[in-house]
């Protein structure tokens, strides 16, 4: 495709130019930073060094000659096939870039923006071209982390949703379709359903925050590597998902309940929706196969882990 | 030490068999069933197989050689050190099964269960020897997920305490301390947690269920495979975990309220237990040093990952 144009030269936009880059396109980062040229290429560098594991064939110096750094919008965005917004998380400075790229882009040219928190339509709902604007909301950072929430307004274009999802699949990401707009969308809603439980247990007394940590690294991590919740649970009862709930469905009731909850948590329309998609993807035959293969997985996980060893062991070796 | 006797021959009891041999301890299994020796060596072999990664240096034949199956109870716990129930999820199963143990295991031997949801006062409250009971609840299954909840009951002695502490450890295991007996101990409310917010998604039709599993599994699975999530946002902020919850800790709070809660989640005093666990562990200026380790291990994961396929791929392989 034609160069893509990251507008931001922080964390953020830095790591999209590797996730571009690696995939062999060209990348111009637009930062209006007087240290933009350096920041952002000593960070590609770096960063990049550290995850040559993820392509081992790219080597650094391929990756920063797809990458230019310019301090002029309307230049760097020209002929541009596709934009990526990451600057501060400020609705003001979103709506006046996304007035600016709509202005100088190309009219075809898909503008996405990597907010965390608000809907494309809180600041692009006023420009022509809002048709082609999109939320991509990346993890932190992208060029480890390979999930993307694609969420798009009522007034974008379906054809916006497809370049966009397709794009980054082609680039090695990992998209998925948030529905609605809502705050938090969803990455963000279920890292804070994990930590506020996981406040409540240090706010209670009942385990340290070492420990509270070492349940989920020394534990669900280890599965949560490679199989999504679901899946881990649709293989822990002998009849799949719907099997693993009729016999412990009861436990989500209960702990919603102690937290004041009103309405049950595993109804008979959730395990149907549930059911079939897990059955749709996967007959229960073939569960014991996937166990398998999660297992093999995860011992190969645990040799990875015990040879890095932990952080404290290398502390003071880099 | 002595031997280490397992009650039950389910995928629990022989996962710890593996568990046991694999740290060269010698282990008796005691199950009832008529084909018991058969199904706890068959699955003791696939097992072990299957998660050679994790111990190369240990064969299988030498494992199976450690590990044998009684029919008596009696028998099988005479001299041993411990003792590790995993029967059913039956109070009165486990209460029965902690009468004899009681009676027939040395007094100085530890009586510990793996009851995931049982306080051991609610089975072993009346027997005489109950200072040595205590609760040791792995996730599942052991041999592949090390972490393990110590769950002491207000009778259990600290000498049993320490000793089941020790034992995990030097078996490979991650022993986490529950303080205070309750449903579901700490593990599970994290997992419930978390199951939960997916599940409303789902119903909300907000995210299919294919993709709110990638979220994870392609997500925040990747970091928390090697760092607890209380960790993983100690690296999200130049300020560690309190400039963290500074700046995003209204998320936390707008979740909260949005389901229904109404008092706050990030509070002072939770603030400052976070902070002075964190900090007595990790300096602020050992952050980027963290960050770097980090990069470097979710690289080596993707490349494991990428490596290994997905389950899909593998389809009819195995």
């Amino acid at each position: 495709m034609a160069h893509v144009t990251v507008i931001g030269g922080g964390i953020i936009g830095s790591s999209w130019a590797i996730v571009f880059a690696r995939a062999g396109v060209a990348v111009r980062v637009v930062s209006r930073r007087s240290d933009a040229i350096d920041s952002v290429r000593d960070y590609v560098a770096n960063a990049a060094s550290r995850a040559q594991a993820i392509a081992p064939d790219v080597s650094v110096d391929d990756l920063l000659s797809r990458v230019s750094v310019y301090a002029d919008l309307p230049h760097a965005v020209q002929d541009a096939g596709f934009v990526m917004e990451a600057l501060e998380e400020k609705l003001d400075i979103k709506a006046a870039v996304f007035r600016e790229l709509d202005r100088y882009a190309p009219p075809d040219a898909v503008l996405a923006s990597s907010t965390s928190s608000f809907g494309i339509s809180r600041f692009a709902s006023e420009i022509v071209g809002r048709h082609r604007c999109i939320v991509a909301h990346p993890a932190a950072p992208p060029h480890l982390i390979p999930v993307v929430e694609i969420v798009p307004a009522p007034f974008t274009s379906l054809e916006t949703v497809e370049i966009t999802y397709e794009l980054m699949q082609a680039i090695g990401q990992s998209p998925v379709m948030v529905k609605r707009e809502q705050p938090g969308f969803v990455m963000n809603r279920l890292q804070g359903a994990l930590l506020t439980e996981m406040f409540r247990v240090i706010e209670d007394g009942l385990m340290s925050p070492e420990d509270v940590d070492r349940l989920i690294s020394d534990g669900f991590g280890l599965r949560w590597a490679f199989l999504g919740p679901l899946e881990g649970i649709d293989l822990n009862a002998p009849g799949g998902i719907a099997d693993y709930l009729k016999r412990y469905g009861f436990m989500f009731d209960d702990l919603a309940r102690e937290r004041g909850g009103t309405s049950p948590v595993v109804t008979q329309k959730l395990v149907g929706v549930l059911h079939d998609a897990m059955r749709s993807a996967l007959p229960v035959s073939a569960l014991p196969r996937k166990l398998g293969w999660r297992d093999e997985r995860m011992a190969a996980l645990r040799a990875l882990k015990a040879q890095a060893g932990s952080f404290s062991d290398s502390d003071g070796e880099h």
